[in-house]
């Protein structure tokens, strides 16, 4: 589905094209008034979706809204069939769409109640009528997987579609499902350090087609932001809380899901976002940078051979050596409070740094920093070559090993650029 | 260090004969007035430390405190030299105090200022005089280890100490270590639910003899809330912010370590704590209830035969093959979002179901419950045998697995338990 027809057939379609409405017109009639949004996926024949003024989705009976019309102008322009590299008309800024894949491309199976991917670029931005009147979206779909099955060589293959088809846009929105979203932001923050416009990746906790879906509002969010440019860097884009209104942009290396379904579930660790867009305009920038300095060029690519393992007592030791003999190159260890694990992982942690293998730790905690030199199983750690990450957060420093093993050869090499804060991953 | 000489000797130790003062005595003179603090470690000769009003330490020459004397009562009553079980005087409660080491018992060595275990129960109970006015404190040592290292069977250790010790008490306080509290606190909850008075487990997260530690006042609320009679359950008593004044009390199965290093670095996930001791008394109990109801007995027992995983992309999925090779008969998955995992982990994760194995799902967001009905990838899972664990953090789900595993011989029966709410480790 990707033109203007929502994906209706049979009795809906005839009920559209007879009053000359398509997906993203306001249609009055019937009693009711609203924005005709694509079809539910399993919907039956002879319902037409409207989004109502106050942001429900309603099924209607095509028989209801008999004698409607098309009222105010229709949102055609943010929905193109065939979509063409917009001309720099209108003032307005021109933002490439990249769809991924997720819960944003979505729609909820009404029957099993099921979420399933259903909608590329093109059918999103068309589901967003608002997004006209922001920037000129040039939609293109990367690819369409929810992101619990994203790999690393997806990362690559998404940087490489952002990089190259950046040029001549003032941004690039990224439509990515949630489950993965601050491991595919980090990893584009690392091999895009030195692109020169903002990135910024939005999902939904909700599908698209749901009454309450966040959808559109984080993609109006992102686009706005891109509009009003914030500089370089990559971000993202997610409902700051339960109720619309608020859209938090959050630095890509410091952002993790902290909820399994709430809207609002993205949270910047240890500090404020970057940028908050609200109705009034946009607050920030806050805190921390959030682009890369100097003058870098992209550097694209991914090794898989890392690791991230979560320490607990009781923890199955073997499982270190079993890794390193299994290939693995670079280790973080999310271990508790400061920087520990128990004794029992000494050993073969010392056999994981004399096979080769960089050993670094982060924290479960969450927030806050490793220091490994406040008590002694920190400094015995240290003594064996564990190093500590301050406070880089887990997920981001297993992605960072990936990207970096393929940037660096050698295990110094490898240390060096961990170390080095390539995109605001560690406190300054 | 257990006596009241604080661990001084040499001049200091003459000097604080010649005075009559012992630790936790108040002392007026050269222009000072503070209680006398345990020595610390490494802590020169000729220097005595106070703890003064503001609640700072300072370290003082002897020379300056020359003609000081005692002021008020000593506060000795707190620190028997040889611990006997308190007579039921006073109308004041009876309250058994553990020591298991970590912070709450340590000093910091100001030379190298790395923090080792000092302090055994007895000197912790000196070291906090307030306590005297709160309770009858029995002290007694069950172990000395920084948190990091304790294992599955030091947590039967503990579950042992405390069964046995409570007897005769009001309540029992276990000063732990902060970096697997939560671990053990959870154990407790299992294998103690039905133990007639309430269990607090209370840590620091800076050494007692630092001018900012957390200890006095966290081991002081853990007293109070005993003191008023809570009813039974496992709880954290732990500072909730940065400044003094307020320490919550946690649910045992729903509390985590969130920061480093502040001193409100614990939360209940997912609402309130159930109580908050102030400095006015003590608010709550709130949301979920504590204990745990009928007519249980505690049930000890650990098998550590259990692992959690943390999914990431890119998951070496093999080593999910080595755990149940080695042994594993209960698998916590921590996957993303709603309760996912990648599809290179469907083909192990049926394998570890066949060999016999509890293959179990919380999720890494940390708040919100799993939910494996919405999206094909949890409904997939499903179909292979995993057990969605609802809202059960993720390292309760292990430390109940390692408990349910020696109460159950059968994987149905285990399945039984772990969906059991034994410690509201779940919503109800």
């Amino acid at each position: 589905m990707s033109g203007g027809d929502g994906g209706y057939g049979g009795e809906s379609l005839a009920f559209l094209e007879s009053v000359g409405a398509r997906v993203g017109d306001s249609l009055e009639g019937g009693g009711l008034s609203g924005r005709v949004m694509p079809r539910y996926e399993g919907g039956e024949d002879g319902i037409v979706v409207l989004k109502l003024a106050s942001g429900y989705n309603v099924a209607v009976r095509v028989g209801r809204l008999a004698g409607s019309r098309v009222a105010g102008a229709p949102a055609r322009a943010a929905a193109p069939a065939a979509p063409a590299r917009p001309a720099p008309a209108q003032g307005l800024p021109s933002i490439l769409l990249l769809s991924t894949g997720g819960t944003i491309a979505s729609r909820i199976d009404y029957v099993t109640g099921a979420v399933t991917p259903a909608l590329d670029a093109a059918g999103l931005a068309e589901s967003v009528p608002e997004l006209a009147g922001i920037a000129r979206i040039e939609p293109r779909v990367a690819m369409s997987e929810h992101s619990e099955n994203i790999e690393p060589s997806h990362w690559e293959l998404i940087a490489t579609a952002v990089r190259d088809g950046s040029a001549g846009h003032g941004g690039v929105i990224v439509a990515h499902g949630t489950d993965t979203m601050q491991h595919t932001a980090s990893y584009l923050a690392f091999a895009l350090a030195g692109l020169p416009v903002p990135v910024v990746l939005v999902g939904a906790q909700r599908s698209s087609d749901r009454p309450s879906s966040d959808a559109a509002e984080n993609l109006a969010a992102a686009a706005r932001l891109i509009a009003s440019s914030p500089g370089p860097g990559v971000l993202v884009a997610m409902h700051e809380g339960s109720s619309d209104g608020r859209v938090s942009c959050h630095r890509a290396t410091r952002v993790r899901k902290r909820h399994t379904s709430a809207r609002g579930a993205f949270e910047t660790v240890g500090g404020p976002p970057a940028f908050t867009v609200t109705r009034g305009g946009i607050e920030g920038p806050s805190g921390r940078r959030v682009g890369t300095p100097g003058t870098r060029e992209p550097r694209i690519g991914v090794d898989a051979r890392a690791a991230l393992l979560k320490y607990h007592p009781g923890m199955d030791a073997s499982a270190i050596d079993g890794l390193v003999e299994r290939g693995c190159r670079a280790l973080v260890l999310e271990g508790t409070g400061l920087g520990h694990v128990g004794r029992a992982l000494y050993a073969p942690i010392s056999r994981a740094v004399e096979a080769g293998a960089l050993v670094m730790m982060c924290s479960q905690c969450g927030d806050g920093e490793v220091n490994m030199n406040v008590y002694e199983s920190g400094r015995e750690l240290q003594k064996l070559g564990v190093v500590p990450l301050r406070d880089m957060l887990s997920e981001t420093a297993l992605v960072k090993a990936m990207w970096a093993l393929s940037q660096e050869a050698t295990r110094e090499g490898l240390e060096r650029l961990m170390l080095e804060n390539v995109a605001s991953e560690m406190s300054p």
